[in-house]
């Protein structure tokens, strides 16, 4: 039985402030019918998909920081998104900013769901490596507050059976980690889905513009190849708020190809054909793990956090 | 105190079976030579320099396999190459084949040494992840049979300070493994080095041939960012005994970026000015470690081996 999956990469262009969660509702509708016209069963929307965003600013009144936060999915905004999707039978990955009522916390995620194709949520991914720092940083242009935001997701790296297959997601610089592969790649992953908002330029450190491109591509090809998945990543892209977003929304076979990229800053659809038994080929060949793998010799990696260098 | 550290990555071209140790070594010494006349202090020779890449057959006597072993380094074919690098004050990378005598077990390595520029040797590295296959496979048009004639490597993935930073050893498959770039970006290498003899013909899958390279330099290019470390790589190219290698040695900086390529298939320096600095910013930044990673969701990487997939 075939396992090929038309899946959408739908890219959003820029959110500003003043548009409302309904404003931003009818465009990923647009993209979502758009999706349809193509076949997809399957469509992946970015980071933070419903709001700007918003840790580029230091703010304090936690009512304005809880504004850019969902209390409930679906909600009265999103669910005419919901009901459309499963109207025409197509799945689709969603990021968005949670608040979480835990006994008596409130707790802050960087979240992400899967819905199947019957409207049913398979799941949710709450973002385990936030960027940026905790405090404000005044020298910066701007900030990246994800670490004050955002509290650190507490669900793991799991994958589900959906779509014919195995999938996982992971949001943003997640992306830039082997280890975020590797773990759904020991639970078979051969789809994994993320959305991102990258700021072009790297408040953090002097490096030119291009290096966020090439790291963006170079660890996502790394990641699918080196774990036998496809990858699916859909931007935030373009100049929100003054801030230049990175574009670079792309499909990445399991070989490590990039086989569909965005050429827009602005709303765009990205469909491929994805295959799900081409995972099978690296899965168990080069990277059949059960064969290869050395965990003996990974010790250090659970062991440790920070880097240790040996003594002078 | 600058870092500077000059550095030669020598590729070599096919090695055939009736070359001698003799006449390998001269090409090495070419090789030094030449990086001496460019100011290297440090030079990078492939995986298996001193010999054919021999798994490509299937052989039974062990007295044929031994033959491609050295039993001690240096010995009477190579101590001319370690003269002639102290001499120059030149440290060097060389991959051989080792045959070690461990109590009466006589065990076979694919290692490598690292000698520092007063002719010290640094340490050892013997090969983890061996890739191929342990029985003979006739129907492919040459063999792969490393996990035959090799015992995998028991030294783990260790780090020394040597040219005045911290460096690192791997071999060939190895590169396509992100635990052998994070083991040593845990250490906090500066500078890894590794040879390699890579079939452009895959036998084990159906790829075109240009996928080959494409996964020898993602796999590099992530390894190098993601732990903010400089990658040497240096090939055993060219058509070996009927089978083609491929080249494409390069110098990789922490940035991801390939910063000195080959265009050869035969023997070739590539020489570039490595600040082992230039780690900084991305080991203090983006991959701090301590401040970013998540060990607690990693458990699955030292805890099985092979993958397992969620019940259907």
């Amino acid at each position: 039985m075939s396992r090929v999956l038309t899946v959408g990469c739908a890219q959003l262009g820029p959110i500003q402030r003043r548009d409302t969660r309904v404003e931003v509702v009818q465009r990923l509708l647009a993209l979502l019918h758009k999706a349809h016209a193509r076949g997809c069963q399957l469509v992946v929307f970015p980071e933070m998909a419903l709001t700007t965003f918003f840790p580029r600013w230091y703010m304090t009144d936690q009512a304005e920081i809880d504004s850019f936060f969902e209390d409930s999915m679906p909600n009265a905004a999103t669910q005419i998104l919901f009901d459309e999707a499963k109207r025409l039978g197509i799945g689709f990955y969603l990021g968005y900013s949670e608040l979480a009522t835990e006994g008596n916390r409130r707790m802050h995620y960087n979240s992400a769901i899967l819905v199947d194709r019957r409207g049913k949520t398979v799941g949710k991914y709450r973002k385990i490596h936030l960027p940026g720092h905790a405090e404000h940083e005044p020298q910066r242009p701007f900030q990246h507050l994800e670490k004050r935001y955002y509290d650190v997701g507490d669900l793991g790296f799991p994958v589900w059976r959906a779509f014919d297959g195995v999938v996982g997601m992971c949001i943003c610089n997640d992306r830039r980690w082997p280890e975020t592969y590797r773990v759904m790649g020991l639970q078979g992953v051969e789809l994994l889905m993320l959305g991102y908002n990258t700021p072009e330029f790297n408040a953090a450190i002097v490096e030119p513009a291009h290096h966020r491109m090439l790291h963006h591509f170079i660890t996502m090809q790394a990641g699918a190849y080196q774990n036998g998945t496809w990858v699916v990543a859909a931007a935030k892209a373009g100049i929100e708020e003054g801030c230049m977003l990175i574009g670079g929304s792309c499909i990445i076979a399991p070989t490590g190809e990039i086989v569909a990229a965005a050429n827009t800053l602005g709303d765009e659809l990205l469909v491929h054909d994805v295959d799900l038994d081409a995972t099978t080929p690296i899965k168990t060949s080069v990277f059949n793990f059960a064969k290869h793998r050395r965990p003996e010799h990974y010790k250090l990696i659970v062991e440790r956090a920070g880097a240790v260098p040996p003594p002078e």
